[in-house]
């Protein structure tokens, strides 16, 4: 237990985020949590953060606005069609160019200015091995990059970046949140939802969540 | 000469970064500008970017807003005074946590979109040695990290980050940019100009670019 800790938790209000800012308020930290929104089409998921962070009693919720549909490069912001024929081999097209790269290094100001020095991430490299910005190299590489960058980094004050699903199995991972008290009903997993926020059921996103849920409920 | 090849560049209208600019357009760089919105309370610096930009004839640029004084920390972002007594020994005030890596982080997604893989960044490690983002450490780190992130990157199709600057003096960068055609007189370094743009000639910024041009004038 760190009581008192604060740390930086990235909520999407998806599945994987929620269940790390449980575990993460499971182990005592006083939890900011930061959601972005980036110009994404799923953008219903920022209020399904909003519920999430109240629910779980967060310290605060910053919702931070970036707009990566500048630039575009993915079905996740760009007029591009999001895939519906099932999960394939290799980096899909909802891949977001340096995403999670960008969402931590705000991560970073943010727990810098705060005075944090764990930040909490939803990486998951089973079950979207595709994703290369979801690799525990890219999270160690973040951490190294994040204590040669900062004030408190070189001041020998250290950030530590946490993955903990990085080596959990979607099943693992929602077996750990409903432990924790999760309630998954208030997640936001899919890419393309419609204007009222339903899940569109086909996406790579709702055919692992389907999946994982049917395995549990079948077990 | 890399005719054809194409670079962002990290363009804030300051000194720094348009003698970066007109390098790289002088080394045959197609160049897209990026220039960040960022809660900065020197925002006359965007509409110097603008003017240098089209100047300078690049292929793009992008303003690109994010808002980092949501969380404040410096006296760029904060209500917090910049201070006017003289460089200082140590990282200064006016450090925003996390600002470079939060910038070339948004320029490598920007990158990856596009199809470039050289970014330019005109960090300092000689007059503003206090920051610890304008390190040749800080940058060979996200150099790394670019390459571990990104679809490019593992892919093999490489990023290269460009801090020509890195170990130049502030007269030396004049003299260059001044070979390559950059008219200073468009440049805004001040960190705390008035309302009508004018620069107060004695934040940390003010003082080392006067510095820099008196030296040149007596020498």
């Amino acid at each position: 237990m760190k009581k008192g800790k604060s740390a930086v938790v990235l909520l999407s209000g998806g599945l994987d985020s929620t269940t790390v800012l449980a575990m993460a308020m499971n182990q005592g930290y006083e939890c900011h949590a930061l959601t972005f929104g980036y110009g994404q089409r799923h953008c219903s998921e920022i209020d399904a953060a909003k519920r999430i962070a109240q629910h779980h009693g967060v310290a605060e919720h910053l919702i931070s606005t970036i707009d990566l549909s500048l630039w575009g490069g993915s079905a996740l912001t760009d007029e591009i069609d999001v895939p519906k024929d099932g999960v394939v081999e290799g980096i899909p097209i909802t891949y977001v160019p340096a995403r999670n790269t960008i969402f931590l290094s705000h991560a970073l100001g943010f727990a810098e200015a705060i005075g944090a020095r764990d930040i909490f991430i939803g990486v998951n490299a089973v079950d979207y091995s595709g994703y290369p910005d979801c690799r525990s190299e890219f999270v160690q590489a973040f951490e190294q990059l994040a204590n040669l960058a900062t004030k408190a980094g070189v001041e020998g004050d250290r950030f530590t970046i946490h993955a903990p699903l990085l080596h959990m199995s979607k099943v693992e991972i929602i077996m750990q949140g409903t432990q924790l008290g999760v309630d998954y009903s208030m997640t936001q997993s899919c890419y393309d939802p419609d204007n009222a926020g339903r899940s569109c059921g086909k996406c790579d996103a709702c055919r692992l969540r389907d999946a994982a849920f049917s395995e549990i409920e079948n077990a």
